[in-house]
């Protein structure tokens, strides 16, 4: 976190929580001397250059990448195809690409089809941060503080610009690891992608039910946790269930299967297999408890 | 939340998190003049004496009710006959017996057993309220405050012992409301115990992968809320399971279909069901957080 500048003009495409948050961290860290920002609604970049989260705006990826160091893809999933047929062309020669996708195989691959290749200095990345929140307003410079940014280097990426990544994270203050594209997409898949099909899901079976009123009237402390992550950006997630569709669905036939073995536990009044499946799901909760305060 | 004693003598079977909290909230709240703790691990008793949660204990359930003008059985479920039985023919004639069981048809049933009828002055309850922690160490007086307390009066419920049942809880600033025991036990299942099974699940599905270290290194805050229930007590839980069986089973067959499909949906790439579900998810629950707050 020294205050070293890192690049001259960042281009952050997509000033949401995350690609606000990332130009807030990089400003009070004193990283970058120029942060663009660019995106499809204008009143929105409008209130970020208010918040001093940007410095200036341009709606035209194209334009909006000339000039830059670093261009940052912190848009949907869905809609990183097109963004990159817009500014390929566009991009300096020694400028740094790179993305905060929550699934990686979709956007390594998108990028090969818009190059033909996949470029040296396109170093794909994602930080282990966020909240249920979206957009700019709910942006902080803190949001990668002490958070994974987990690098996924394909074997074209250059040192180079791995390293330019690494820094620029660590400016924010996260810790940054290097992963296998394949290897993070599974990982994502089971601790955070099917979690949130089970919150969105749950949330859904009970608001569809007749006595909806009543469930949320009485629902306590562990619903109201349980079910945050509910909240996030539907279109958002949306994406991400396409963008890293197989190793979701990997994800999602193993827990309906336990999901169904269990039932079946309740059903049979299995007392043996519900005790241990309960005492082992603790046992391994506890553990992640201690090593997350310690 | 007025200074008002409601008993001379209480005598709370199981003092844990909630009949620890109970007899702190009743102490703070001087409604109370002694509190007996009763229990099998006398060790446990002297530390809550130590405390000051209670102010005697006694390990005979038989000899404990003697002389008490209520008799709360915060026990867990499958616990709850065996106490009844030992305590039946000891209760003084105008005492209170009353619970904190989490499913409720299953105590009924267990009093109408024991007793051969449902006396007047037995009326079951439920505090809307709890962490993830267990035992008197982890109980506070707070716990209750602005809390809903469920009430679910049988027919032979006497309208003097539910009036007691209610000043009691509203002394320890929870809000009491009345229910139906099949309703309580349906709504229950679905806001409940449904999600600790969901949890339990999940964690224990992670937690058998070979790359579990890996998994529970990259999980983030989603994750942490989504899972802190799976903390709970696991005989606790496999007593509720077991207790609120046939609701549980329906809450559990309903959310695995609705997975399923869920689960076809990410398969198939059906954007529309996908957002739809999405959508209407983040709706509720924002709805519900929205209310929370208000």
């Amino acid at each position: 976190m020294s205050d070293q500048v890192i690049f001259n003009q960042v281009c952050i495409i997509g000033v949401g929580l995350i690609g606000g948050s990332l130009a807030r961290a990089l400003r009070q860290s004193k990283s970058v001397k120029t942060i663009i920002g660019c995106g499809r609604n204008e009143s929105k970049l409008q209130r970020a250059v208010e918040l001093g989260v940007i410095d200036q705006y341009n709606c035209d990826p194209a334009t909006a990448v000339e000039n830059a160091d670093a261009v940052v893809l912190a848009v949907p999933l869905g809609v990183m195809p097109d963004i990159l047929q817009k500014i390929a062309s566009h991009l300096s020669e020694n400028c740094l690409l790179t993305d905060v996708g929550s699934a990686k195989a979709s956007v390594v691959s998108a990028v090969k089809s818009v190059f033909g290749s996949l470029p040296k200095n396109f170093v794909p990345a994602h930080p282990i941060a966020g909240t249920e929140k979206s957009g700019v307003e709910a942006s902080f410079a803190e949001l990668f503080q002490h958070r994974r940014v987990i690098i996924t280097p394909t074997k074209s990426s250059d040192n180079d610009y791995i390293e330019l990544t690494r820094k620029m994270w660590a400016a924010c203050g996260a810790e940054v690891v290097n992963m296998d594209v394949e290897h993070h997409d599974d990982v994502l898949a089971a601790t955070s992608h099917l979690p949130h099909m089970l919150a969105f899901s749950l949330v859904d079976t009970l608001a569809r039910r007749d006595d909806r009123q009543e469930i949320f009237d009485y629902a306590a402390g562990g619903f109201r946790d349980f079910t945050r992550i509910a909240s996030s950006d539907p279109d958002m997630w949306h994406d991400i269930c396409l963008a890293n569709q197989t190793a979701l669905l990997k994800s999602l036939e193993q827990y309906g299967d336990d999901l169904k073995r269990l039932t079946e536990a309740v059903r049979q009044s299995d007392s043996g297999y519900l005790k241990q499946t309960f005492r082992r799901a603790k046992q391994a909760r506890d553990a992640y408890s201690d090593k997350k305060q310690s």
